[in-house]
């Protein structure tokens, strides 16, 4: 057992030593990249696309998506015409810092503001890869239920912001029950400074926030 | 990168070991084993706890209940009355054979029908590590999206059953456009001889058919 966790730790330490130099490159370019984490169809790519679309005239977006199998997320971002690099893991259940600084050498940086990246959909894994981004964002849809925070530590723990996705799923006549309190009240105990923003990338509901936070943190790391 | 590949695949083997080992042991025992796996939220707990207060004068059922932190499934387990033995991974994103050999002899077996395990929230890990269960039933709620057996297709491909839950939320009123035929055609696509059963936990509608394949399974094992 203590081999296979010497080699485990071996395996991530050759990841952040691609993490430091990921975010030393997007330091000296003072792009705001930011990694984005959560289970599959909690709404990431929709956030995405929403987010691109809107702040078009604002603030230069462009994309490393990260999926297992099939390119149908990096097929949605491009419809934006936002630039964006595909990384198929092949059963990888997270993107590695190795893969993101070849997408990085692959994306026309000059031209953007911020790099998002699309993590693998997998609420665990992923919070243990660092990929040299500024912050992790961390999606959390309703349907998912207000338990996950305290099931799920890691993430919220390591995030800047928590999105609570999909509220639009909240309105009468629906039977989802989910706790926005709760699910604030136990990712703030684990990360006192995370944001939270409750949105509905659908209908828009709550993004404006969202927007806002996205443009102050690419103002700041422009300097 | 060859000396991980086969460190990782010396993990894999010896956790075959324990896999054999648990499924000589169940079939000795005539038991029915089911290793349930999905995203967090996707509803396990709940399609649990309402399946064994369903069927509790038909069939006896004992639960593994997999977690990374937290005992909060395992209560609304237990308040069922149904044995449940816990196991809090610590953070791996997968229960392993070993830690379900060491579950499964702290379980009155000789008691039960059929054992549940329900593995950790993770829609990509669980389905490379075998348990030695005797089939997997793969759950994705209709909130996560028709597009998931294509992204995430190993999971899928290994299961005897997909169980496509909270159908309540694709009611008129709401925004859920998941395309129940979509989901079927390219899980089907994976693997032909998947039973897919739509289904809401929390209404009950569908039950009725995924009870009748429970029924079936466990006399079979009987044999």
């Amino acid at each position: 057992m203590k081999k296979i966790v010497d080699i485990g730790k071996k395996i991530l330490i050759a990841n952040e030593e691609y993490a430091l130099k990921n975010s030393q490159f997007l330091a000296e370019q003072k792009k705001l990249c930011l990694n984005m984490i959560s289970s599959p169809g909690s709404g990431k790519t929709t956030i995405l696309v929403r987010t691109i679309t809107e702040l078009k005239d604002k603030i230069k977006i462009g994309v490393i998506e990260g999926d297992i199998q099939t390119d149908l997320d990096a097929k949605r971002i491009k419809a934006t015409e936002a630039p964006a690099i595909q990384i198929e893991t092949g059963g990888s259940c997270h993107l590695s810092a190795a893969q993101v600084s070849n997408a990085l050498e692959n994306l026309l940086i000059s031209t953007l503001d911020l790099i998002f990246i699309e993590n693998v959909g997998n609420l665990v894994c992923p919070s243990a890869f660092e990929l040299g981004e500024w912050g992790k964002i961390a999606v959390l849809s309703v349907a998912e239920g207000d338990d996950k925070p305290a099931k799920y530590p890691a993430i919220f723990a390591k995030s800047k912001v928590l999105l609570i996705n999909k509220i639009d799923l909240l309105e009468a006549g629906t039977q989802v029950d989910f706790d926005i309190e709760r699910a604030k009240a136990d990712a703030s105990k684990l990360n006192k400074d995370i944001a939270i923003f409750p949105v509905s990338a659908r209908t828009g509901k709550g993004m404006a926030e969202w927007y806002n936070w996205l443009e102050e943190s690419v103002k700041n790391i422009r300097g």
